[in-house]
This record gives C-alpha cells, sequence and structure tokens, in this order.
C-alpha cells in the first residue's frame, strides 16, 4: 500500500523557507550552549560574548530539528493532532529551539520573550545554574520524555498513543538509546497497539552515527541488516540518508508526507473495515551527520558526522582566539541576522511555517497530561469488601478480591484505564480483570487461546514479558492524561530501579519547579509475589529491597503502603487510584491470607496508615510491657501468632499490638507529610518498653525511618536477612527469625520479668523451631497443627 | 557456505537409541517433580508415591534436552568443548536429568548415586525443603547460569566464548526470556566477537510457544518476520519445527551438525586467513510444543503444546485417581524399565551415547572456572603511584591515574582480562588502557575511526551502550575463570541492580553451599562520574543508591571501597584483583581530585580501612570536642575543608579528622567479616563525642551500618538529600549541606562550647553561602577564592 508522493513536494520558496526556519533551529542550538551576550551577533563576537563553561549537546539537534520542522509542515496541511518525544533527550537544544520558534516557551516563561532581550535571557538559563537542565526536563514545554537516561523514548511513545486514536506520536530514537535493552524489545509495542481504538506511533530512528566516543551498531551494520531488523520488529522501514540539506529537506519532506499518510489509510482502513489485525506500520531511518552544518574540522580533527561532535564541537573558545573565530563563521553560517528582525523575532515569512495554538508540538495539551486528565469513574470499593470471618481465623485471597474491583474500574473506564503486568497478572491472582477486558494481543491467534488465553485485540490489559516496556507503557499513559495499575513480582521490580528513580525525578521535579505543569495521575505498583512465599522459587526469587530505593526518593512523590488483609488493600488501592503526582507502592501478597477487619475498621486503620490493635493487645490501654509491632500481611500473621502463644503463656504479659499500614507514618513529620509527630509516635510505642517489629522487608528501613525516635534505642526489628533456599513457608520465616516463635523469644529476651520465668516457654520455642524444621524436610510441607496459633487462639 | 550434510544422519539403531535416551531424559525430569518413592514404576503408581507438594517447569524440559542429547553425539563424533546455558533455567529438571545421566551428577553428590536408591534420592531432593531448587542453581553441575531471573543467557554465554577459542558455548533462548530488554539487545554481541581470538556462542532459540499463561511474541509473528529480525541481528537461522519426536530427532541431529561444522568452518577460514572481520555466524530455531511427550489433555484442556503444560501439566494427582491414572500412563509412556536396568543403573546401549570425562556437558570444567583461574599477573601498583604533592592541594585524575596501572594489567594478562564500560571507559578519564588494548569492534569501520576511534578486531575492551550486556558479558568471563573491571556512571548502574542481586546470591550460595565449585574472580566495579559532580547533568543524573542495595546482600560476598585519593584508589584496585568470590564496589569520582596520601601512608589507610588522620586533626590524640568523619573523594575535601576554616576559626578546637575507605568497618564485627568491634569503633569516633559524618551517598546507609554503635546517637550524617538541578560543583554541595561551610556550622551547632561564641563565625559561613550561590548563578562558575579553603589552610 504505498503512498504515490511527489519526490520533491516542497517549491523552490518552500525549500528556501523550511531550511532558513531549520537554520534558525540550529543557530539557536548552537547559540545557547555558547552566548552569554551579542545574542543575535549584531556585534563581532568577542570572548566577553561566550560562556565562562561550556554544556550542551549539539550532536543530535540539526537532525532531531529536521524531523520536528517538517512535521510542522504535516501539521498545517493535514491539521495533525502529534507530540515528538525526544529519545535522544540530552539533545535539547532541538527541542529548545522549536519550542522558542513557535513562541510556546514566551507564553509559558514570559521573561524569554520574542525579542532580543528575550532570547539572551534563553540562552544565558540554558544548562546554567540556577537555569534549566541540558536535557528535555519537565520545565520544557512539550515533553512528556526527558531523556536523560536512555531506553524509554518508544514506550512511552506507545503509552501515548494507546487509546488516543487521533494522536500520532512522533518519537525520534538515538541510535546509541537503541543499544540498550530496553529500547531493543519495546519495538514490539506493535504487537500490543490496535490501529481502531489506539493512535500512531511513528518512530524515527536518528542513525547520527556515534555516541559520546564511539560509533553506534546500528550506523555500522550493513543496509540489508538494518533493513531486515526493522522488518523483524514488524515495521516498515522508509530511509532518508544524506548530507546536503537542500536534497535531504525534499528527501524528509517526501518520506515524511508519505509515511503520515500510510498512517492515515491504514487506521482508516482498520477502522471503515472494522478489521484491527497488526498492520505493518511504516518507520523511517533517518541517517544524518552527527553534528550537522557544525563545523567540519577542528585543530585538524574531523567533527561533523564524527563523535567529536557530540558535545561542544568548539571548546576552549574564550582562551583561544582560533576557536573564536570558528565559532563566529560556524554561528554567522546560518545568517541570523535574516532569519530575525530588528527586535529579534523570527520574521513573519518564517513564523508563518510554524503550526498555531495547541497544535503546535510544543504546546500540545498531551503533553501536559493533567490538563486533559480526568478522574476515573470509581466504583464504590466497599462493595467489593470481603464479608467473611474477619476474627483473624479465615484466609481469603487479597488480590483476587482487589481484582473484583478493579474489573469494575476497568469496565467503568474503558478508554482511560489500563491495567500491567508481565505475564503475571493471573499468576498474581488478579485474572478476574478479564472479566471486564482481556488482554491486548495483536500477534497471530490459534484455536486454543480461546481456553483460558483471554486474548483479544481491543483488550485492555497488557502483559509482556518486559518489566521495562510495560513500565515505560504505563508511564507514557500516565504522563497524557490516564490511569493505570501495575503489578509485578516483588524481587523483579529491581529490574526497573532506574526508571522508578527517573520517574520520581520527573515528578519531584513537575511538582516543585513547573508550575505550568497540571497534575497527572499517579503510578500505581503492587508488589506482589512476596519474599515469604517465595519458599518453592528459592533465593533468587527473595529481594524485598525495592522500599529501600523508594525511600531514598522525595518525601513529595513517594508513598508506600503495605496492607494487611483483604479489605485494608480495597481501602488503600481506592486512595491510590485517586491519587495525582505520587508512586505509590502497595506490598500485597497474591495467597490466601488470614482476614482481621472488616471494611470499617479497614478504612478506619488505613486512614490512620498506623494504629493499635485494640483486640490483640492486652495492656488495655494502659502501659504495656511490650510492644509488637508489624508491617506486611505475613509478618502481621506471625507477629499476631507470637501474641497469640504469648497471650496462652504468660497470661499476665500486657503486650500491645500495632500495625503499620501507611510505611512513612514511622518518619518523623518534619520529614515526610505522611510522618507521625514523636507524640503521636510515642503514644503508640511507648517511650521506653521494648518494641520488637516484625517487617515484611530488609529490616534496616524500619531503623532508616524510625532512627530519630524517642524510642528507637528499644526497636528490635525483624525482616528478611538473604536466608532462603527451597523451604516451606514457615521454615523461610524461621531461617529469617520473622516467625511466631522467635517473636516469641524475642519479647521473652526483651521483657526483664519474662526473662527468669521463661526459660521453659524459651525452650518450647525452640523446640517448636527444630520440629517445624524437620517436618518440614520430612514431608515437603509444614505441619498443619504447627501453624495453628492464629489470633485469638 | 552451506555445509551439505545427510538429511536423515541418524541410522534406525542410533535413532532408537537417541529417542530411548532422550526418554530418559523426560522420564527423569517428570519424576523429579513427582514422584517420592518407586522411582522406576517397578510396582503400581499409588498416591503414597506422590510428593505432598507438587512444584518444577515441565514445560520446555522435553525441548532442551533434545538440545543436549544431540550436542552430545557431535561432541563424541567431533570431540567438541562445549558447556551448555539454560535460558528457561526454572526448567532445570532437563540440565539435571542429562548431569544424572552422564555420571556426573553421583560423582559430586555420592549419595545421589547410579542406581535405584540414588535416583529415588535424587527425585525426593528437587524443588523440597532442605534439597535443590527448580533452577540451574550453582548446586547443579555444568552450571553457570541459574536463570532465575530471565534475560541474561545469551550475554553470560558470549561472556563465555570471549579468549576461549577451542569452546562451543551452546545457549538455549527461552521465547519468554527473548522478551527482555536485555535479551533483545544481547543478540548484538557478534559484533564483539572476534573468530579467531574467540570461541563461538551457538544460540538456539527456543519457539517453546508459551510463557506461564501468555503466548510468546517471537512465536506469534510470520516466519518471515522471525528470519528478518534473526538475519538483522547479524545471524543466519536454522528452524528445526514438529513434533513428531522421530522425525525431530533427524532433523535436529542434522541441523546441529551442519551449524557446528559451519561454525568450525568459519573459525579455520579466519584462523587460516588471519581475517577475523564478522562472518554471519549460525544460529537455530527449535520449535518444539511446550511439555512435549507429556499429557496432551486433562480435564478437557489441552495441556502438551500450550501453556497449561508450564508448570506441573498434572495437578492434584493425590486427591484426583483419575489424575493419577493419566500421570502413571504418562510416565510409563517412556517405558522406564527398559531404560534402566535391575539395579537402576541407565544400560549401557544408551550410556554409550554420552561422552565421558571432561567431554560430558555437566563437567566440562569451563563450568566450574575456578578450576581453570589462573592469578592475574599483577604488576606492581606501587610503581603508578601519584608522586605530586600530598599536601591536600595539589590536584590529580584518580582513574586516570588508575588507568596507567590497569593497562600494564591488560599487557600482562592478555588472554584473560578484559575491561568493561557503557561507552564510558574514556568518559570515565580510563582511555590510557587503550595502550594496551583498543576497544573490541567487529562492525563496519570508517577512515575516521584511525583518528582517536581506538577500535580494533582484536581489542579487548569492551563498549557497548547498554549495561545489562557488559555486565552479562562480565559475569559470564568471570565464571569461566577469568578476571575483568567494569566502570560505570553511578546514577545508571541502578540499571544493572537486578543482575547485580542475582549475582550475589549466586556467589553467596556458591561460597556457602556449594564445595565443589572453584573460587571465581571477584567481580570489580568502578562507580564513577558521582553525584557530586553531576552538578552540569543535573537531576537525573543523581543517584548514588546503589550501595543501598549491595549493602542489603550477604556480608560473605560484598565489599564496598570508598577511596579518597589517587593513591588509595590504586591500593584498592590492586586489593580487588587479586580477590576472589565477590562484588568489590569501588567508589571514585573521574575529575582532578587533591591528593593527600603518599603511597606508603595510602597502602597502610587502605589496609586499615579506616582510620585518623593525624595530620588533618588538632586534638593531638586526646580526647577531641568533635570528630568528623568522611567517606568518598568529595566528601573528603569538603570535610577537610571545612576542618580548615574551624582551624581558622577556633583554635583551641580539639578536631579528629576520620576517613573511611572500606564502608564495612562501621558495620559491627558481628554482622560484617570487615566490621570493627566497638572498642574499636569508639576508639575512633569516641564514646560520646559529637560525630559530624559528611557522606557520599544517602545518608541513611551510615545509619543502616552503625545505628548499634554506642556512640551512634551522637552521629550526624550529611549526604545526598534529592537536592540538584544543574549548579556549580559548590552549589550542588551546599544543596545538600555537605559543603565545608553547612559542615562547619554543623559542628558549631553540636560543641556546646562554641555556641556562644560561635554566633558570628556561623553568620558569617551563612554569608559565604549565600555569596557562593549568587556568584554561580552569575557567572556559571564556582568563584574560585571561594573554594580556596584547603587543607591545611
Amino acid at each position: 500500500m504505498p503512498i504515490q508522493t511527489n519526490e520533491t513536494p516542497l517549491s523552490p520558496e518552500e525549500l528556501s523557507a523550511t531550511h532558513r526556519y531549520w537554520s534558525a533551529c540550529n543557530y539557536i542550538s548552537a547559540s545557547m550552549i555558547y552566548l552569554r551576550a551579542n545574542p543575535l551577533l549584531r556585534e563581532p563576537l568577542t570572548q566577553d560574548h561566550i560562556k565562562r563553561r561550556l554544556l550542551g549537546h549539539w550532536g543530535s539537534d540539526p537532525g532531531q530539528s529536521l524531523i520536528w520542522v517538517h512535521m510542522n509542515r504535516l501539521i498545517k496541511k493535514y491539521d495533525l493532532n502529534t507530540i515528538y518525544i525526544s529519545g535522544p533527550g540530552h539533545g535539547a537544544p532541538a527541542t529548545l529551539s522549536n519550542c522558542y520558534l513557535e513562541g510556546t516557551y514566551s507564553e509559558v516563561y514570559p521573561d524569554k520573550s520574542r525579542d532580543e532581550a528575550g532570547l539572551l535571557k534563553f540562552f544565558r538559563q540554558f544548562s546554567f545554574p540556577g537555569g534549566i537542565g541540558s536535557h528535555c526536563t519537565p520545565e520544557t514545554p512539550g515533553s512528556i520524555h526527558e531523556g536523560g537516561e536512555l531506553g524509554y523514548s518508544l514506550s512511552h511513545a506507545y503509552g501515548a498513543a494507546f487509546d488516543n486514536p487521533d494522536l500520532i506520536v512522533t518519537v525520534a530514537i538515538g541510535d546509541g538509546e537503541a543499544e540498550t535493552g530496553p529500547l531493543a524489545t519495546s519495538w514490539h509495542s506493535n504487537k500490543f497497539l490496535n490501529p481502531i481504538r489506539d493512535g500512531a506511533v511513528l518512530p524515527i530512528l536518528h542513525l547520527n552515527g556515534y555516541k559520546i566516543a564511539n560509533p553506534t551498531i546500528l550506523a555500522r551494520i550493513p543496509h540489508e541488516e538494518l533493513e531486515a531488523l526493522l522488518t523483524g520488529y514488524g515495521y516498515k522501514p522508509y530511509f532518508v540518508e544524506g548530507n546536503d540539506p537542500l536534497v535531504m529537506h525534499q528527501k524528509m519532506a517526501a518520506t515524511l508526507e508519505a509515511v503520515v499518510l500510510e498512517i492515515r489509510e491504514i487506521q482508516k482502513k482498520a477502522r471503515e473495515t472494522g478489521d484491527a489485525t497488526r498492520p505493518r506500520w511504516p518507520m523511517i531511518v533517518l541517517r544524518s551527520p552527527k553534528g550537522w552544518t557544525g563545523p567540519k574540522e577542528v585543530d585538524g580533527h574531523k567533527v561533523e558526522d564524527f563523535w567529536r561532535a557530540h558535545q561542544v564541537p568548539i571548546d576552549s573558545v574564550v582562551d583561544n582566539p582560533g576557536h573564536l573565530a570558528e565559532l563566529e563563521r560556524w554561528l554567522r553560517s546560518y545568517n541570523p541576522t535574516e532569519l530575525f528582525d530588528a527586535e529579534g523575532k523570527l520574521i513573519p515569512e518564517l513564523q508563518a511555517l510554524s503550526p498555531t495554538g495547541t497544535r503546535r508540538i510544543s504546546a500540545n495539551p498531551h503533553a501536559n497530561g493533567g490538563l486533559l486528565r480526568k478522574p476515573l469513574n470509581l466504583p464504590d470499593f466497599r462493595d467489593y469488601a470481603y464479608k467473611g470471618d474477619v476474627s483473624g481465623h479465615s484466609e481469603a485471597p487479597p488480590t483476587d478480591i482487589l481484582a473484583h474491583f478493579l474489573a469494575e474500574v476497568m469496565r467503568q473506564n474503558m478508554t482511560s484505564f489500563r491495567v500491567f503486568g508481565p505475564d503475571e497478572t493471573a499468576s498474581n491472582k488478579l485474572q478476574y480483570i478479564y472479566t471486564a477486558s482481556p488482554k491486548v494481543w495483536n500477534a497471530e491467534f490459534k484455536p486454543e487461546d480461546a481456553d483460558g488465553g483471554e486474548l483479544a485485540l481491543d483488550g485492555r490489559v497488557m502483559e509482556m514479558l518486559s518489566e521495562h516496556t510495560l513500565e515505560g507503557w504505563f508511564e507514557g499513559y500516565v504522563l497524557t492524561g490516564r490511569h493505570g495499575f501495575f503489578s509485578t513480582y516483588e524481587a523483579f521490580v529491581h529490574v526497573i530501579d532506574s526508571m522508578f528513580n527517573q520517574h520520581a525525578k520527573w515528578l519531584e521535579a513537575s511538582k516543585k519547579e513547573v508550575g505550568w505543569r497540571a497534575a497527572i495521575s499517579s503510578i500505581n505498583m503492587l508488589i506482589t509475589s512476596l519474599v515469604w512465599r517465595q519458599d518453592h522459587n528459592g533465593f533468587t526469587h527473595q529481594d524485598p529491597g525495592f522500599l529501600d530505593l523508594v525511600t531514598n526518593k522525595s518525601a513529595e512523590v513517594c508513598r508506600i503502603y503495605m496492607p494487611p488483609d483483604a479489605n485494608c488493600l480495597l481501602s488503600v488501592a481506592d486512595h491510590c487510584l485517586r491519587s495525582t503526582e505520587y508512586i505509590n507502592v502497595i506490598v500485597a501478597d497474591k495467597q490466601n491470607h488470614l482476614q482481621y477487619l472488616d471494611m470499617d475498621d479497614a478504612i478506619l486503620h488505613c486512614t490512620k496508615g498506623i494504629g493499635i490493635w485494640d483486640w490483640a493487645s492486652t495492656d488495655n490501654g494502659v502501659d504495656p510491657d511490650v510492644v509488637m509491632a508489624c508491617a506486611g500481611d505475613i509478618a502481621t500473621q506471625e507477629a499476631l501468632a507470637a501474641t497469640a502463644i504469648l497471650r496462652e503463656r504468660f497470661p499476665d504479659l500486657k503486650i500491645r499490638f500495632v500495625n503499620v499500614v501507611d510505611l512513612y507514618r514511622l518518619q518523623p513529620s518534619t520529614e515526610h507529610p505522611h510522618g507521625l509527630t514523636d507524640k503521636d509516635f510515642c503514644s503508640l510505642f511507648t517511650a521506653n518498653k521494648p518494641v520488637i517489629f516484625n517487617f515484611h522487608a530488609y529490616p534496616s528501613l524500619i531503623h532508616k525511618l524510625a532512627y530519630k525516635r524517642p524510642n528507637h534505642d528499644n526497636m528490635h526489628v525483624r525482616g528478611y536477612k538473604e536466608k532462603g533456599n527451597i523451604n516451606t513457608p514457615l521454615e523461610l520465616a524461621i531461617e529469617n527469625q520473622v516467625d511466631r516463635f522467635n517473636l516469641a523469644i524475642d519479647v521473652i529476651d526483651r521483657v526483664p520479668r519474662l526473662q527468669a520465668t521463661g526459660a521453659h516457654v524459651k525452650q518450647w520455642l525452640k523446640d517448636q523451631i527444630i520440629e517445624s524444621i524437620a517436618y518440614a524436610h520430612e514431608n515437603g510441607i509444614d505441619k498443619p497443627e504447627i501453624t495453628k496459633w492464629r489470633w485469638p487462639y
């Protein structure tokens, strides 16, 4: 279905204007790296006009601006709705210069006005202390992708395109970035896109040729291999290659138009016929010189079309008069005085090339997704409550109960809510969601898929065995104003540690530095298949350390919830789905677990985030002998069982039972908005009594959060300590001393009046431990009777 | 260059024997999931013979065993030297059954003898508490790749092949795993392999069809797309597809032989001609049914060739007589009594198919790399010492100095040492290593590469913009007995957090559980381009949190070093290169830094790991007023400057200056082998004086390590707290209060006798802060004079 287009679609006048507009982009991109004065070169360039520290990335700017400028032509011609994602985000000058020329920058930041004074401020702030960064940071209008770390541009682009049928997401993929794993697999996202329901992604692989100091792989394989690779990924590649700008303008104009028309034709056909079967989407390979139009050589070294053009092509400009002259030659080659008028504004002939209003890429509201975001239609989560026995004797599957709620959320938000999980939605017991919408799948089908396959072209559950791609889709979806829910195995959420870090930083900067960005939905992550039920998968599947990373990030944007049972999980999930601008991390296991709270109590408990469970305590509200605290479902179960044992063995012992849902309650109120005051903390944990804290994750995290607390020295924390192999659940708990028996021993060891009388009980507890492990090794399961101490015993 | 081979290379007798050997593999694989008695089905199967908890992954086992069995034929025919990497490592039964049949298992674990009693023990221990895991864990002979987390099989395989010219690394890549990012980009490893110097990797993409509950992408794209994709990755794919075992044996025998001969032909030609230019390496796509030869249907649901065969194909065997009968039918379909003799040993006719001695895949010493490992030839690192001024006034580039040492290490170990870095060796100022060996590159060359490109077919520095691939290569290289050094950007080492976790767990299990594994070299990681010099790249490039993860892992295998200057870095690097079975994390910045210690002092300091710097202290060895402690190069510089300011302003103040190189010294000796006793700790940090600790990373880590210490409540830690944008270095330090001025204020605030007299100094310090930031915002650089307080002032 090749679209026939003119090979030289630009008239001589259009060609000239396009080239000059592009020259203006390039002039601005180069100048923001160098100039602190004389922004339009009205005077001869001197050392005084040069920044003292030269920072920024020139290499990919001209290529990226070429894409933008030619996209502008088509936006105007076809009234396209498009955003642009800059994979080589270090090349922010390309995005920034286009933002400025389109006027958006001055609208958002009025002091960077469209005149010489504003232009100068715009130059000076770039990559300058107190100014803006050298990537497409949140401060950049039109950006949803900073690109500070590489690999996520294409998955972000797909995330933006889902459920946005009119949107074309143009994404420049750097050939350096293309070497990363996350990018390499995200090409397969086309098997999850529905051409009827979703928008289009137009990937432009920018063969810029070099990374910091190396050639790129994809620029150094034969044409046939590259074409085969992209064909193998399921695309139809078009090649735009060359270095003569005037020839390249015609090629790019023709190819981009052909590709856009092909996209529209694909969509039209799918939408008219109702056949959403995966088409072969077009894409472009743009091979242009790195540092294009910059200096060819400096000091006898090749610069243009080589890695030396990556950052600042001419350095030491202040000290080296030859370099200064070379820089001036280069900057004047763009003829700035002919591009800008006397006030310093782009001349009207060129300004006419830019789209206007929200059709400008830099002003498209999809790139400020909070503007488009509508709150979810949420059913009443209380309708999904677990209504069975909540006395701590009966088990229920929390994530399955959650799935019933999420299914209804899905049903009520069939164009703005998606669920993500790496082949684990069903494994994580969330498969009830499929009753609202199956898994999206746009590859081949087989008849047997009907038997529990739950695959459909218009499904809304996203599953691919790539945490990177899923998280990228989710972020792109949320950044453009929608909502989602991600579930993943606890041990392997570390795969996306770095993506978490980057999104947290994006959110923090957006919230604190960028007033004009409207609030987007939170990233909601359910961490499940928890360490304590990885007794069968063994050591590699046991790592609860993601929370340590989360707590390194700003208190402004991170929340951690550890609901102890199903009703608490529902309450927490509802809260998270309503929230904006957070990363909400919910830790809850997928297996059957004991249930403790009816819905009213659960809401109360989750709203407080931490509380004394009177029904499990024996201190009658007065001064206890010991505080038994816990956070996490399995940790709570064992702490309760320990309390039951202790109550049986020491009827006079006064135990206070504290459960923590909202982990940040432990931090001082001065550190985190959810933190308790020291007074409130002591009202729970006492000022001087021993506290046994049974924690889901690594024990040091509790110390990290609570080390400034008055009673911290009395806190004795149990948690995972890297002890595990193939075990039974109880054996795994015992290995790490988070089990009922060891916790009871901890209490005996720390309550002075038990130390004499408790010796025989302690021996009995030790016997239980030995017997438990022996039984497990003989039978492969835990002895049913041995786990019987449930609350109340 | 297709090799002509017989399409049905197996005679009827060979075919029969091969099929029966394979049946023995499959019988054992299935039985280890189910049986706890009656291992050879000498009696009718009853519920009593069945394990109480059924665990294990059946799905990929028959396909993986097919590869192994046919590889055995070629090992014997051509005396091949080969190891096998199981990407779908969850399918350990395939590897384990082959290990057992080859006899290796019984040699390593004599109680799992080659008779009925041993076989039963072998079955019972599988995925059983107190037994072995269901992956190819370190306990598995022949395994260097557990596969508990997916994505690294192919990069491990290439790592094993580098510098092993005779080795063929056969690697089964699961089609689930193939969806991960790390795997998707690791196909490009062929651009870094030299057919003269290195061995061969034979990737076998196992199109098993399904993940846990979903089809795989690569099994559901048209044949042409898959072929194009693999061709695009640079391979020549051969397809072996079908489900009739007898037909498939012939196909596999023919194709595998053709491919092996093609590999040998490629190597022969390259080695004879001396032309190492990248060939098109062959690979195999094996499309076989998931759960092949297992039950076709259970309870009316398709099982074989469907995702339901992923784990345990027939469940509830104990409770469901129909299932029990179905299981017995299935297991008896392999005719176990005809495969094993009266004692329970494989019959000699079949045993003859197995290679012997170290040619057995399961006994190849490359898979127990410590057996082959030779210590590095190390030059005397003292010869590379920085010999300039070490009074704290002069700067030198630590990583450049290190590079001179590493270059000589490279020169002296040109077949067993490699250096890894994601396009950052030069950026990290290690480029002097190129004088010993350039970067390996086996893609296209251009003339300009001669100008600083440092690329060569036989280079030994590995650079690709994929931390995943590099770390995978490095691990594979070390696991097979060699040595290496990895450098990477601090913020983006999080990309491989999860790989670090998995390797740490592998090391710990190897050290503690597997006596027969010989010690391999340590993973040596230089974390550089540190947070405090990412003032110009901004917020996204600032994250020192990797250490938080490292300290979650076992003290048995992790080491963290923070050398404050170049000579300390040399001393630490030498120590790490000599060590085995650790992950050594060295944190050192790449910029110019002040130098404090001559080589003798550096060796002394690094050997102690922590120490008082008398020359920087003013307490004359008696009780100080305050301890100024620090860890990390930039943290040390600022702490020293603060001390200089304080000495000038308060000549009577007694400051003790403590520097930490070996971070684990802070942990109690009961927690880490490097930990100090409390007594030694107090002799440094005092029992009751205020300690200001200036730390390189997040401050909570010091509390995590030291919270049990006697004087912990007096420790006031400064470190990174997520405050950063585009800054000058000093401004970034100020934002996070790790700078000289804020540290001096901290001292004034905490030493009681300064609180009255110090008010005017404090005001002056605050003025310095304001002035510093104002200057930075005006000039874009730090005021040279303002940073002048160097030790001694």
